[in-house]
């Protein structure tokens, strides 16, 4: 069977999970009716299908190309992303003063997953255009907005989010590119950034670079830097002074350029600070904060499309015998566990992802309770969720068997360009030091304390109950720790904690009156196997960092 | 620093797990003193690094390549090879009457660490050929002995394992492979194997294939399965009528040659029978069964290299502070965690597969029940040690940031490499089922019973005890379960038990007098942390099978 989108599924968890129906009933996303999210749903799926399906393949093996500065993308992209902004899919979520449908972020996840589950290389493209919408409607002038935020939106001029340097990459306070001010007000913009993705291609006529720098004297660290967009072209049609010089070789996402970009070299690109001096930090998270949702929603993709396929093979290939002579692989009990494991997640991770997405939607209502809760669930849902991705690809490999190494099965591509995903964006690492370092301390405790208090009100399985239990007793803990001791177990933290979160989304779904048969089945398998795991991670969080220390990391090599 | 192979730490599992000095006491090894032991590992190091090390790059980059009908290995391969086989290496563990050093394999298997460690795809031509030796010794006529076993032993000419067909991968009983008599007493091979591993090379100037095939007649299914000795060249100085026709491409192991062979086009090719007709499941067992923990090796291997390569780069790339300004990443609690979790998997993984060979060796010297042990940690070994081996590359990926999904980084080819060994000789899945399907009951259950009991009266910390009452109590419940109840619990009661084993194991060197500090540190996290993991598996291992088909297979799709 071809890899079909989940569209039923998608609803449920809005329905279910995000509560779309009390979203609409607000007058800021009263065009949510249920008919339109529906052809929305609908569009949506069609749109990944007809368009980004089949290139899938093509963006793994040929991949984007650079020559003499010039990015080539693979035969195709082009028009299928002419389409992409000719049916206003940029436009989703975007504000109506510039051209956008202001639809809830939540309905926009069921988007996102489908470019990821159907073409994650080419779905990074409008990602990043995402977060820049955010960062220049927040923080841009009039002027800028007025000049570029309507193109952005259509998806016309895509936009990148330039942070990394060789030698500031967790660590953004270390970067060194410069900025000087202009007579005219614009600044010259010097210096070098990697990894960036999308920094050049040719699938729109300009590019919007939205980049960090230090203007002359700024402090040292996070507090000097400043944001700048910075435009591939100029406004006289001249190209400015930037470049790509490298495209890396990655092990997946081939379709995505990841480039390296030199700015200044002929004398300085021309910027525009957005926001104010200094102040590029908080615009910075602006532009980070949905796209680690985003990311979380590329393992919710490529765990779907992984399980799908996994699930066709297992039903179609045949070994040895259970119920008869020559069953199906997907007969076999521990094949049908791995089956059965990569829906649950799959499903319990888009759950998470989703929800957090409507709990900024429903905090753009006036819940301002439902907006911290998604600043505690951000971490969770960008890092298990790529977790989820990378494990669920995984697993679908050794479903195939030796067919699953085999590049031509294409099983083996959902591992490549998953696991890029628990690093970009924050890495993993980085997500569960927010959530122990930031999150568990948000509204003096009371974010992450509400959500487990609702957990707790609602959940019916005992073992989520227990959970709980378990969270909050590490929670207690972390929060009376020493740093280094929070830090050692704030991993194993972070994936208690969404375990529980999860396993509380996909029961609430498969308890739902109208629940279909694989919900509830992977709802209680969850609660079964997947849950009690979680248990076992209680004393690695507590574990402390004595143990990390007690040797130096050189006796480790 | 450039990789080095951990020659202390293999000399500590070979003196306090294995128990060397008790096998060299024993005649059939006494040649094993400790000054050849010291000797040999020392030479294998240094044969693995100045040999197969520098040509492990470029195996990934350039691979194997096939043009009509000749393989051709990268540069240096041919070369390297010989420099294996004048040196010995490939003769280390086989008998002395074909001029092998019949030493114990669990040195040996300090030998096939190395290869894996510094190049797996190359290290997997001489592997092939260990298992080759034993079906052949045990089962192989006197003639073909004369004939092939002293090239094979010294390496001269390798040796291929032919089993996989399109339709019998996992299900060998399926395979339609077909082996007709002549007159001459050789028989007449027909037909086409897949994924076969150095099918065709040009590392030596002749491969001797053993392929299963079904003599007429013979009976459906795995009692209809005969062996056969099929050389690449025949006595004339002519090729046999068996070819390579395509080569797969894979996700790693890229120096391997993954063959599809083409037997008999021409009207049949040349073979000799191994053992009885219809014998040829128990010949393939033999062959397999060493292989599997050969292939645990490959776990440990990738382990070992990606955890050096992970510490290196995280003492050296410097983000943030911890103590003080701009530290190396590996000062931070979770990097520490990762490189931590990484060391101590990588050796209590070693610890397993050395000492699965070591029950071997003793079994050589009349232990009986350590012949069964090994029966029993045979499944534990390849799949535990191959899941720890995807895991510790992954992780090794994750400690590298964004450097680490780069390719020239090299830090994601260990896990592209990694990523097979999962799969072949054996699905972990088939590990799972045969330790719970025949390792648990093996000799009444006083094989399995008899591992738990000493790890009892020898484990010292108090959650490896408990963790040791967990496994006995699901065992207990798997050996009184329905089939498919028992099968849905394999995968995750044979993690529990390797854990168990491994944490006893490593905690044996731990409180060793001579123990090091990195080994006690190793210990200690594993206990604290990897320990409890495996209690959360529990409730899986138990779960039964009804929660799996509560819906159907489509209905996960």
């Amino acid at each position: 069977m071809p890899f079909s989108i989940p569209v039923a599924d998608q609803a449920r968890v809005l329905r279910d999970i995000v509560d779309l129906p009390k979203l609409a009933a607000h007058e800021r996303f009263a065009h949510a009716d249920a008919e339109t999210v529906e052809a929305v749903l609908e569009g949506a799926a069609q749109f990944a299908v007809g368009e980004f399906l089949p290139l899938h393949e093509k963006g793994d093996h040929v991949g984007a190309q650079l020559k003499d500065g010039v990015v080539t993308m693979p035969e195709g992209f082009k028009a299928a992303y002419r389409e992409f902004v000719e049916g206003g899919w940029m436009t989703l979520s975007a504000p109506e003063e510039w051209g956008g449908q202001a639809m809830p972020l939540s309905l926009s996840a069921a988007l996102m997953e489908n470019l990821n589950s159907t073409n994650i290389g080419f779905a990074l493209c409008p990602m990043l255009s995402l977060g820049a919408i955010e960062a220049l409607e927040v923080y841009g002038s009039d002027e800028l907005k007025q000049k570029y935020l309507e193109k952005i939106v259509s998806g016309e001029w895509p936009a990148t989010m330039n942070l990394t340097e060789p030698q500031a990459g967790s660590d953004v306070g270390a970067l060194t590119t410069k900025a000087e001010p202009n007579e005219d007000g614009s600044w010259s913009i010097k210096g070098q950034k990697i990894y960036i993705t999308y920094g050049e291609h040719d699938l729109a006529e300009n590019i919007i670079h939205l980049v960090l720098a230090r203007t002359p004297g700024a402090p040292a660290g996070t507090r000097g830097i400043s944001l700048f967009l910075v435009p591939k072209m100029l406004d006289d049609g001249t190209r400015n002074d930037v470049v790509c010089t490298k495209l890396e070789e990655k092990l997946g996402i081939h379709a995505s350029p990841t480039c390296v970009m030199q700015y200044g070299d002929e004398g300085g690109a021309k910027g525009w600070m957005i926001g104010p001096e200094n102040g590029g930090m908080r615009a910075m998270f602006v532009m980070m904060n949905n796209a680690r949702i985003n990311v979380g929603l590329q393992g919710v993709g490529i765990a779907e499309a992984a399980t799908q396929k996994a699930v066709d093979y297992a039903l179609e290939r045949k070994q040895g015998a259970r119920a008869g002579a020559n069953s199906p692989i997907a007969e076999h009990p521990d094949v049908r566990r791995m089956l059965m494991r990569m829906r649950s997640l799959t499903m319990a991770a888009r759950a998470l992802c989703f929800y957090t997405f409507g709990c900024i939607d429903h905090g753009a209502t006036g819940d301002e309770q439902m907006k911290l809760r998604a600043d505690v669930l951000t971490p969770m849902a960008k890092a298990w969720s790529t977790d989820v991705g990378c494990e669920v690809a995984s697993l679908g490999i050794q479903v195939h068997g030796g067919m699953g190494y085999v590049e031509e099965t294409g099983a083996a591509q959902y591992l490549r360009d998953a696991r890029i995903a628990p690093i970009y964006e924050g890495t993993n690492g980085i997500q569960a030091a927010d959530l122990v370092g930031r999150k568990l301390g948000l509204d003096g405790g009371l974010a992450f304390d509400g959500l487990i208090a609702t957990i707790r009100a609602e959940a019916v399985d005992e073992r989520l109950q227990a959970l709980a239990d378990a969270v909050e007793q590490t929670a207690a803990m972390l929060r009376a720790a020493e740093p280094d001791n929070a830090m050692a177990g704030s991993y194993p933290f972070l994936t208690m904690c969404s375990v529980l979160v999860g396993g509380w989304l996909l029961e609430k779904m498969a308890e739902h009156v109208d629940a279909d048969a694989r919900t509830k089945a992977a709802s209680a398998f969850f609660n079964a196997t997947i849950v009690p795991e979680a248990f076992g991670l209680g004393a690695s969080a507590g574990a402390g960092a004595e143990l990390l220390y007690s040797v130096d990391a050189e006796a480790l090599g």
